[in-house]
């Protein structure tokens, strides 16, 4: 999907909403259980409980490689099953050397017929550039991630001026593509950086975890991060997918989706 | 596998050679074309060609999820195959939030049996530390690739001191594992950086890609790199897989094993 399509979908739907779909097999509903395909059917019933509140789904690659070559299986039944209308993101934070890496983006990007990949920077430019030679499709660089562990390296100073090393990669791996074929990773948790980021990168869209269960605030982020065109998709997975812990799950993962939409809605411009 | 049964199957067969299973449909030769399990027949027969030669295998994930749930189904066959007498990294460069990544280190060690994982140190401790819980497990936390990309950032001036990225990597992350359970990879297209790195990890593995096809010098990597029970192990993948493009494909790739084992036996410490 290319970018202008990207973002008449954003204001078409007033929603800036990605879906993680990180399936844990241990957390679905009794009332799925014992069924021979319980991890397909619960994301088929999240997908349409979905569709209309959401532009983007994110399946993170880990939670269908634990399940071996069915779960590789599932992950491109679910892609199937997704379609053409909305953004998908295969969240596998790869990047290799120049050859291997250009193998993973065939197989995300031909094969599978996702949309991005994330992507790892410290092996650098012949790493990633594989992902951006291909029309409509998107590498999403890493850059300053949710999680803790994103003060380990991230957050300290890089190279010989005063520049933290995620400002270096944003810096630096926006020399490598292009506002129509990177984003990059900002978690939610860092809200404060927002306002100095879009000073790095103003016209990129910014692809953001870590609001829902890891409490990242919305308004924050769009505050800072918004642009014209939007330039935000916003991740939530565990906050929709185990709204319920019930047989109603789906019709609790819409509740909560509409109202991360509705809370959306306020900060689309006009 | 754990490190004294490793370093053992390193004296015993004076060999410190990991073979890297990068198999491409595309480099088969003609004589497997058409066969319906050519790829997993062509691993069968570069293993059982090379068993003698090696310590360790190294298979990338990159060239099985190009294949989709078939190729993942041969990862695992290959896996399988290899068996317990050899150390199995799967190198996939996987790192994610904690309980991401803790999936696929079950994914690995767990269901498939692997030894290693290869981990990209981007996201911090809390992505590497989930693959440290594993008896007798490793993580090979990526710090100086052989690629031109390592200059990007790995290169560049991190922190207060005069330390590069990739050395500070080296100095915090072993701070989170032990040598028992955490390599580190270096390219051997920097055999320049080998004495400096064994000041900051004198004791752990290090994992050396970039010998072969890549250029690196093997004779460099020893005079720097080698520790009493020798602390590397050193990967070649297309100079071995495809030392020819012919039917004697196996018969080449043991010849070409058996010159770098020959080589490796003279640093071998006795």
């Amino acid at each position: 999907m290319d970018r202008k399509t990207l973002v008449a979908e954003i204001f078409r739907k007033k929603s800036f909403l990605c879906v993680g779909l990180d399936t844990e097999p241990a957390r679905l509903p009794v009332s799925l259980q014992g069924w021979p395909d319980a991890v397909f059917e619960f994301n088929r019933q999240i997908i349409d409980a979905t569709r209309d509140c959401c532009v983007a789904y994110k399946p993170n690659l880990a939670f269908y490689e634990a399940l071996g070559a069915e779960g590789w299986r599932i992950f491109e039944r679910t892609v199937e099953y997704i379609g053409k209308e909305h953004f998908i993101i295969a969240d596998a934070k790869r990047g290799d050397i120049g050859n291997t890496s250009r193998l993973y983006a065939q197989a995300f990007f031909e094969r599978l017929g996702c949309d991005a990949v994330t992507v790892a920077p410290y092996m650098g430019e012949d790493s990633v550039g594989p992902f951006l030679g291909f029309p409509g499709k998107w590498a999403i660089v890493l850059a300053l991630t949710s999680n803790k562990g994103s003060a380990d390296f991230q957050l300290t100073r890089h190279g010989d001026s005063e520049e933290k090393l995620y400002e270096t990669v944003l810096r630096r791996a926006q020399t490598w593509g292009t506002p129509d074929n990177m984003m990059f990773v900002v978690g939610a948790t860092h809200p404060e950086a927002f306002a100095h980021i879009r000073k790095i990168v103003p016209d990129h869209f910014l692809l953001v975890p870590g609001v829902g269960s890891q409490g990242g605030d919305l308004a924050a982020v769009c505050r800072y991060g918004l642009t014209p065109d939007c330039g935000l998709l916003v991740n939530a997975s565990r906050s929709i997918l185990y709204a319920s812990p019930g047989a109603d799950f789906a019709e609790a993962a819409r509740t909560e989706a509409l109202r991360i939409q509705q809370e959306m809605q306020k900060w689309i411009p006009t």
